[in-house]
């Protein structure tokens, strides 16, 4: 039947007492109109640069022919969480492993991800990708700056660094040192962002199709202007979150079966939890993965407090099946894929049986499109819980405070750590 | 001054009115007398096997001298995350790529993870373990299974596999195969297994100094046998978590400022959730890492709903650290570790200046013997709180139902999936 958003385990039919009913969903539709008429009136001011980066032409993305043996992307948060979901989702797990061109991350301020990433890569041979909207983020600087040394010491060429960015000191050294740079529509906030310049430039270079990337996001988008919500699986799944966490549930879990999805996973976790977590407001996104989970979770899920929303992604088809052999052995004959898949299906029935409110998404594949597909749907609801919730799903005003107390200290203008002897015990 | 577990952020002086008062922590005495009598009593009754296993002779647990240029282990949940994260705790990030002996860990049932190791490693240069303490565990199974077919067209040798089990199919294959085998103590539940021969078989031929990570856990036991809550770490933090529970923190996040600390997080994760998350009670782990995670979750943390506990794990010294060089900037001439842990330290005002509450370990350093104390100061953290929350922390009867659902759908006596179209929408 194709991919499909299901929700009847959130229904009565299925879940009992605990689940809506029709009634229920009908009777918000002036939340459901109010949802997507303001996304709508955002997106006609010009706020939802998103929505609009789905159309540019892909052209602009494409670097001159380069040829190097490492990728390294540096960045944090909105600027390297989409591209590091969008390539293992399509690369598959071990790519590195198993293909010639290696790609690395550099997504945080610890000394030893750096120092191990320059022990396995050649510099001179490693195409760079710095990523950040503002262009000040300081664990992108801090790695920059260390990496800008070491290739003035091996004497690399100006053409292996390429800058992402709309401003700030990485746009300076750009400018000044002649380095390729792509501009990002201020429009955009990073965690939208993997569908413009941020994600395309570099995923282009690691051989992704970008543009079966941005088709599967515009066929989403189609169904997403739909104005009727139960034909709209974004602006559904928005409505269901948002009744379920007005329910008591205040966390929302979502559990792909499929090692692949694992970083679609952790992309999902700082949408939902930056966008909306915000006035006291917002759910907790939890990053759960199946079967493996299962053995971790779902005790928890099934038996602990009833605070829970759960989605999971299942995918009909895997790469490379195997068919269990062991003769008297229950699992003799079956494909692996079936063997997660209906581990899946199990979880899901335990759960709703238990009345834990469970949705699904359903694809036959994941490629791609499918992927372009699924983010843009989760952009979508995001930006309707946004509405419904009554916070600006496009800002993050609180993190400013944490960044401004490191400043003062690395400046030695605050004070540094004074431990009250009488709270502590030494270990 | 050593390592030491800080709680002043939670304290009055530090927290404003969110914050506990030293008359707080005195009035639970009742409380924290319970939990450790009946801990206690379950160690003397035999029921606590992790308490007994790390004064076990260590020689029992090393293989015949060999020499393989691959490592694989195949297990689930208690089976492998212990593992995963000691390797990686003290190996690092890219162990792999930087040595020459590879490790590989199995534990999904998503064939594409079997497919691309089986790509990059030879199964006839592999060691391999099989790890399952029922010897029944279906992924483990299933992969075991493909894999032993792989084994035999290749004519691989017996010796390169290991079982490390207490019974079940496993079992049965290992004895008829004639495969070496180690037992898995019948009061050892799986999750707080690592220091028994689950995690120290493989992690001894890792070339992880197995000695050096019992030691440190034996050295944490004396600690967490002292009585009073004030000089018992592990009592401490379980009493913090039990109250601050109580008063609506139902998540738990605990969020290290190093990589190398990252699976620490999902090993504490499915031991915090599997233990305590029953009978309706519990509190979600969420595993979050530093400075990374300050793009993603912090403005949810600071200012989103007030249902959390945070946890921040520092450690002092890294390995090959950087100085940062760039004029005129503000992180000129800092070290990469001064950053880190500067971003580690703003964080923890921020939250504290918000009323979150927050707990510190500190470390000066992290290595088998800081890590074998980190590990038993959390199992004996979960064995307290089950005690206070009044939950039995060494079972976890309910992950049964979804088990039992799967395989009746393998066997064919559960009918398949059956979508109710009108809660579905097409994507």
């Amino acid at each position: 039947m194709g991919d499909y958003f299901k929700y009847s385990n959130v229904m009565r039919e299925e879940l009992g007492s605990e689940g809506l009913s029709l009634e229920d969903i009908e009777g918000m539709r002036d939340v459901t109109d109010m949802a997507y008429r303001r996304t709508m009136e955002r997106y006609e001011r010009g706020e939802l640069g998103f929505m609009e980066v789905i159309y540019e032409d892909i052209e602009q993305y494409s670097l001159d022919d380069k040829d190097f043996k490492y990728i390294l992307v540096v960045g944090m948060g909105g600027s390297i969480l989409g591209i590091q979901m969008v390539y293992e989702g399509v690369k598959g797990i071990y790519a590195n492993e198993l293909s010639d061109k290696k790609v690395f991350f550099l997504d945080n301020s610890d000394p030893e991800l750096l120092h191990s990433i320059l022990k396995v890569i050649d510099l001179r041979e490693t195409l760079i990708f710095v990523v950040s909207k503002s262009g000040n983020t300081v664990e992108t600087l801090a790695n920059f700056f260390v990496l800008k040394e070491e290739m003035e010491k091996l004497g690399c060429k100006r053409d292996n660094v390429v800058i992402i960015s709309s401003g700030g000191v990485l746009k300076e050294i750009g400018e000044r040192e002649g380095y390729q740079i792509f501009d990002i529509p201020e429009n955009v906030v990073g965690r939208f962002s993997v569908l413009s310049s941020v994600g395309l430039v570099p995923l282009s270079s690691m051989d992704v199709d970008i543009e079966r990337l941005v088709s599967g996001a515009r066929d989403m988008d189609k169904i997403c202007r739909r104005e009727d919500v139960v034909k709209n699986p974004a602006l559904m799944n928005a409505l269901i979150h948002y009744l379920f966490l007005n329910r008591g549930k205040s966390i929302s879990v979502l559990m792909p079966y499929m090692e692949r999805l694992y970083r679609f996973t952790l992309w999902y976790r700082q949408l939902w939890a930056e966008s909306l977590g915000k006035d006291g407001k917002g759910q907790t996104p939890v990053a759960a993965l199946g079967a493996k989970d299962q053995h971790s979770q779902l005790q928890l899920y099934l038996d602990g407090p009833r605070d829970k929303i759960i989605t999971f992604i299942k995918v009909k088809r895997f790469r490379g099946d195997f068919t269990i052999r062991y003769r008297g052995h229950y699992l003799d004959g079956h494909n692996m894929s079936q063997l997660i898949n209906l581990q899946q299906l199990g979880t899901e029935r335990a759960l709703t049986a238990r009345g834990v409110p469970n949705l699904s998404i359903v694809l036959e594949d994941l490629d791609e499109y499918t992927l372009g597909k699924l983010i843009y749907m989760y952009e979508m609801t995001t930006a309707f819980m946004g509405e419904m919730l009554g916070v600006n799903a496009f800002d993050q005003p609180a993190v400013e405070e944490g960044k401004r107390i490191t400043r003062e200290l690395l400046e030695g203008r605050a004070k540094g750590e004074e431990v009250l002897e009488e709270y502590v015990i030494k270990i």
